[in-house]
């Protein structure tokens, strides 16, 4: 099989079900290798992670050969297409180590400009988000089901999620508490399931800071396919990491956005 | 039927399972009806949490009628046995407002010194933990597992989880934090379901503060079970609810409860 009889959508699905199949195993299991990337921090990286990235490189190498990518555990390998495949085997890896089902598995395709096909899939809930053009979809436990932001317009009436209290540097953590202090709920702890959460139209906000291109390029193209916009705090592309807001609609990030932009 | 027919562990079970075919077709619905016991906090009480405790007791009425219930929703009910269900239909409904897998219906059964069979179950992952007299498993979408809490002696190895980082007053707060300054990871915002994960050897503390009754029975029978072990921050009896120490095994308990009890 060549390149050209597969779709991207169909090797941004083979690349997820190859994830699944050699992360799942791991999850869970007693005596977990973990690790420890900076000695000054907790970065754990399991045998999982590198061994899912090893496994979607196989399939990239195969089918699209041509297209670069830039992966948590491996790096950037240069491609001659413009594409670049964007992939984090296990994004949130605290949330895996502690048994949560909220981190997943991130795999973007994007030209120049960012993100234009993503996913985000959860192993063990069998949660599928992916979008791209004309496409916003959950393959889940329940079948398909389409994704779609909603349309909270006040701060007031928000759901606010960042994955720790500390967001980033304490600059960070006052802008982001600035606005947390306008929004009905905050709530911590989802890793990228909260972008996801985002995107099927059950939260209104996520705030993050110190992220790497790869943690959030598949939430952009997921949460944008659904209605939804990131920027970095001040109204930029979000695509290359660092400060990210996601809001569900433009009102709220124009809102979000406001009180950010002076952090 | 008559109640001699049917064990303890077959009331739980379909008290548990009458809970989920009432509040899944709730979850993650758009418009969800959200009412405000607490003026003056966000406390959301859904039409899902009384359905399904009015499902749960219909089946006690049926089934148990020398039982007392304790209900978060519709309050105690007298029982001739000396023995009382606990039920809680939604523990974490915030969670369960903004889409997370992380709440989840609690039911125990307690004498005079406590409850004795406990069920977490998390109706969207499939997941029921159950712990009880000889009976400590997980049966979820791998099939059934026994659940085992973990040997982490150390503090400085272990995981601790809260729901929310303010825990509860600030008094509370600077207890828990003097814990979590010591452990290798905090993480937020799993409910109940940190609970289960400390009975399934995923994660090693819990700390909280302000609990109900209800809240906390279920989670107690399931990580005794399992051998962890549940006191108040004093290492007295935890199941009237206010300050909870979960711990996976003496030794971790004794080290958290030694910081904690001057608090």
């Amino acid at each position: 099989m060549t390149q050209t009889d597969l779709s991207d959508l169909d090797i941004a699905n083979m690349l997820a079900d190859a994830a699944r199949a050699v992360i799942l195993p791991y999850f869970r299991q007693p005596g977990l290798s973990a690790d420890n990337k900076d000695a000054g921090g907790f970065d754990p990286v399991t045998e999982a992670d590198r061994a899912a990235e090893q496994a979607m490189r196989a399939i990239l190498a195969q089918h699209r050969p041509e297209d670069g990518i830039l992966g948590e555990e491996f790096g950037t390998q240069a491609g001659t297409s413009g594409r670049t495949w964007v992939l984090d085997p296990i994004d949130g890896t605290r949330g895996f180590l502690s048994g949560t089902p909220t981190w997943g598995v991130l795999i973007a395709l994007s030209g120049a400009d960012g993100p234009t096909l993503g996913i985000i899939d959860q192993p063990y809930t069998g949660e599928r988000f992916t979008g791209g053009p004309g496409l916003a979809v959950l393959d889940g436990p329940r079948g398909r089901e389409l994704l779609s932001t909603r349309a909270t317009a006040a701060l007031d009436q928000a759901i606010l999620f960042s994955t720790f209290p500390e967001v980033g540097t304490p600059e960070e953590r006052a802008g982001f508490e600035a606005v947390a202090d306008r929004v009905r709920l905050t709530r911590f702890g989802m890793d990228c399931y909260a972008y996801a959460l985002l995107a099927a139209g059950q939260i209104d906000l996520v705030i993050e800071a110190a992220l790497n291109p790869y943690d959030i390029q598949a939430p952009i193209a997921v949460i944008e396919a659904a209605g939804g916009i990131v920027t970095d705090w001040q109204g930029g592309p979000a695509h290359q990491g660092g400060r990210v807001l996601a809001a569900a609609n433009p009102a709220l990030h124009a809102a979000a956005l406001e009180i950010l932009s002076r952090a």
